[in-house]
């Protein structure tokens, strides 16, 4: 049986109902298996078309969906810092971990995958898409803080944290999501604090924010 | 003028010893440009010998080559860890880091295209080299602390401050290394040890062995 006939695949959707549509089919197989693993037959048959409709959407094959796909995800994960920039910041931290680790528990696999690189079709171009998200979430993370003109002692504070939670992330798919996301999350905000307060040691800037998140709470 | 004539490239070395040179050049090469814009006459040339003789010690051409030179770098940073286990224990991380941070100023951009990821050759095999060094690091960190049979939130920690190290040292990189290297390494040292004082919060072996690190000093 084709999965053509199996499924609803050929009700009229839009263009680009239809494009999302077969990014979330692939998504969800890549957070499953690596992106070598997943053929654009398996795209088409989990999106329960044929396979030169997938062709059609994405002409450049594989990379192509596959890059199409990190851009998708990449999109999901700066939403993950959408927060209003008021209120106390740490609380703030907490919500945007929260809807991070979220993100990581539904990708799972596929969220190792695009991180940990290691794939056929891992090239300069996906390499930047998942530096610009860990760009994104460091400008966003330092305009929560409130700094005006943060220097390279704070940013590079940040920047760290920010790759120590992916370390964090991965590690914690690796252990089955083991500690409980509550504590991981409290856990990782204390870091954060932490560092920022070693940072403080030696640097005006950070000592003044440092002093400032113990008020805001 | 062909680079054969231009040095003493054809006196006798034995089958190591050339196959080394080569690496070498190969390593120099990978430091200052990215393993895609190298090419193999690029590392004869380098070398001083020709290119078929490269192609002798690496018939696999380029990928062969990149991962032997990998290989080779991964040797030596695992070399940044020897340090007798004995003394106090915050004075021996601090030597590793200044060796690990003396092969990050040498190695430069080879090491920073190294950890990025993002080449066309890079492949799972190269990932895996990678990630070999990061879990030895974590092995000889966790030894050299002495705690036995350390538990999830121990290694975690552990983990963490390495991916933190390197997300460090590409920043270091870019901006000139400043840091000074002594300041640097002090504030890393002084991070694992706030990272581990967060830990201890909730996990009694770290708090036991934080407890032991004060004491050591």
């Amino acid at each position: 049986m084709t999965p053509q006939a199996s499924t609803p695949a050929y009700r009229r959707l839009s263009v680009e109902e239809r494009r999302s549509q077969l990014l979330d089919a692939a998504l969800s197989l890549f957070a499953h298996r690596a992106p070598e693993e997943v053929s654009l037959d398996d795209v088409a048959e989990a999106a329960g078309v044929s396979r030169p409709l997938v062709y059609r959407y994405f002409p450049g094959g594989k990379q192509q969906l596959y890059e199409a796909a990190l851009r998708s995800a990449a999109d999901e994960l700066r939403h993950c810092f959408d927060e209003p920039h008021e209120g106390p910041r740490l609380p703030r931290l907490s919500r945007a971990l929260d809807r991070y680790l979220a993100f990581v528990d539904q990708h799972g696999a596929g969220f190792s995958a695009l991180l940990q690189g290691g794939s056929v079709v891992e090239t300069s171009r996906t390499t930047a898409i998942v530096d610009g998200v860990r760009r994104a979430a460091a400008e966003h993370i330092l305009s929560h803080l409130g700094v005006a003109g943060p220097g390279p002692r704070l940013r590079m504070t940040v920047r760290m944290w920010i790759t120590a939670v992916e370390a964090a992330s991965l590690i914690w798919l690796d252990e089955d999501e083991q500690p409980p996301v509550d504590e991981l999350r409290d856990w990782l905000v204390e870091q954060f604090v932490a560092g920022l307060e070693v940072t403080a040691r030696r640097d005006a800037q950070t000592e003044e924010l440092v002093r400032e998140l113990a008020a805001d709470l």
